[in-house]
């Protein structure tokens, strides 16, 4: 009977997530002939027989995922399917199944409950998903949204961060830095709104940055191209914590260096104006800012004539050997270092 | 910009977590071939060729499903996985994977989180699971864990809740109310601490009901002892939330009623003393305490003589036809309507 003690106390911030990630797990061994992948990737795979099974789960708590301040409940079920729905196309997969669990404290009317499902079914529409289960219990906290997607890829089709070689193309399915530019906005109009409640906000003029924030997609559309182009990425992972995070993540896993070059990275003329308004370099809202959900992938560079045909793919480096480094070009000519910042929850 | 506001606002607690759950699913088609079975059940019954795949998920939330002033951090992570593989026995099925999603505030240590993985990883041994996945996220709030397991069964030997059949006998796997009765003791030492934190809590006699409740194990052997005696259950689910709520979801599900003798449900000695310390009615920690996560099945007559030759396994009741209603039998010779309580968070 006591509250938690420790002999020595190693605080959360010193490894952040993804060093507290391995150091939990870097013990464990597998004994399923059936897992073929487990932690380490965008989603596990399961072999299933015929097919690979992915697997993908997350976890959304109010205050540090979503602040219903401004994420209509609607949204906020769909953008929670939707992010796990994104980790499966990051393996190359397709979606077929979700599990949805939600804490609800009491100030959750039945109403308010229901819009949440509204936004959760029609993203199940949108993607061709069943809600399979899920469990619902009350918080004393804040709203709990815990999804788990399943998904499905053919065995020779399936990518993970690891298979990226040097000279490989580095390639994004789209502009990067509007979500992040989108919850600054937010932020900014929530804190106006407290000031002075007679304030409405006027978000019109910026509804592409809002919506990429608010209700973000899952790229199987790009999935459905890469099988009817007969292409298949050597590696792949989506944006949710910020470009430089996640080619990172690829590099670590490949053991790999990368050249991006800042001219050639995708950002919207409203995302660049808006970058401005606040202050920011334009580049590293889409470095460090997440939540595009958009799908970062490296291919041969025999592949380039292919890609070059393929809509809506944008080619911003190259990768490079481990002794390279992670380096970016910007556009004055200058190699800078990486910094892979993302989100660092626990370092606050 | 606004705080959640509904024209018409229906608390939560009129419809309770079931009746949520029906109504925010009713509408909701499933599309995919693969899926046999979806919410109601549980678990997710998923057609992978050969055999069936089972998929349960729960999510525990700090405050309303453990306290950590008397769950001690490595018990919590065993006991979070246990409840979830629990549920997988419930389909007459055996977990082979899960994934764990993590939400901790600062006030937790590296070392105090390797103590929840130390239990997540024996359960995983005990149990011959494999951890494949998950999201550690930082909490404002409590301490949140979101399990989900995987596991799989033969398609013919698959259990729902709904294949009850009048005349048929109603079965558990062991003695039930302890771990409701662990944590009474357990609460009633936690308030003597904080009114006098020099008082040590005596637990050592009633070390059977307090591991009942910190250490509950899913019935895996049960599962390995049916396919031994090939014996199949007519209908199945485990005791989450009390023997008179899973009796009723086994009878609504079947469409039929019960009849319960209370001198038949199995309580151990040390469980009735300390109902009676506590003036509780003994019978009442097991038709509403829960968290036992024993079986409770339904057999053929015809299936007596091998139940009977079956270790642990109680007969405690008969299926009747619907209009026959939910009754217990009490020691006394009289016939009483069953309750159904269990959990109700959200009515509180």
């Amino acid at each position: 009977m006591k509250e938690e003690k420790a002999s020595s106390r190693t605080e959360i911030g010193t490894l952040g997530e993804f060093g507290l990630i391995e150091r939990i797990t870097s013990q464990h061994q597998t004994i399923h002939h059936s897992t073929i992948a487990g932690v380490g990737d965008d989603a596990a795979v399961l072999d299933n027989g015929d097919r690979y099974q992915l697997i993908s789960t997350d976890l959304l708590l109010e205050g540090i995922h979503f602040d219903l301040m401004y994420h209509p409940l609607k949204h906020l079920g769909y953008k929670a399917v939707v992010v796990n729905l994104s980790d499966i196309c990051a393996m190359n997969g397709k979606p077929t199944h979700i599990t949805v669990s939600i804490g609800l404290s009491n100030r959750f009317s039945i109403e308010a409950v229901e819009e949440i499902y509204e936004g959760i079914y029609a993203a199940c529409r949108q993607y061709d998903v069943d809600l399979i289960g899920g469990d619902t219990t009350s918080s004393r906290q804040g709203l709990v949204i815990s999804v788990t997607a399943i998904g499905e890829v053919e065995k020779e089709e399936v990518v993970y961060r690891s298979g990226a070689k040097d000279g490989d193309l580095v390639c994004i399915t789209g502009d990067l830095g509007a979500a992040y530019l989108g919850l600054q906005l937010l932020e900014r109009e929530k804190q106006l709104y407290l000031d002075n409640p007679e304030i409405q906000p006027d978000l019109e003029e910026q509804s592409y940055v809002v919506g990429r924030q608010l209700k973000p997609e899952a790229r199987t559309d790009i999935i459905d191209l890469f099988r009817k182009s007969n292409f298949r990425p050597t590696a792949m992972i989506d944006i949710s914590d910020g470009l430089a995070s996640e080619i990172f993540h690829i590099c670590q896993a490949s053991n790999c260096g990368v050249l991006l070059e800042e001219a050639m990275v995708p950002l919207r003329d409203e995302s660049q104006l808006l970058a401005l308004k606040f202050q920011l370099d334009p580049i590293t809202t889409a470095l460090s800012g997440g939540e595009d959900y958009e799908l970062l992938f490296t291919a041969p560079i025999t592949d380039l004539e292919l890609l070059k045909r393929m809509p809506g793919i944008y080619i911003i480096g190259e990768i490079k050997n481990a002794a390279f480094g992670k380096k970016l070009l910007t556009t004055g000519g200058n190699h800078h270092d990486l910094k892979a910042q993302g989100w660092a929850h626990f370092e606050k």
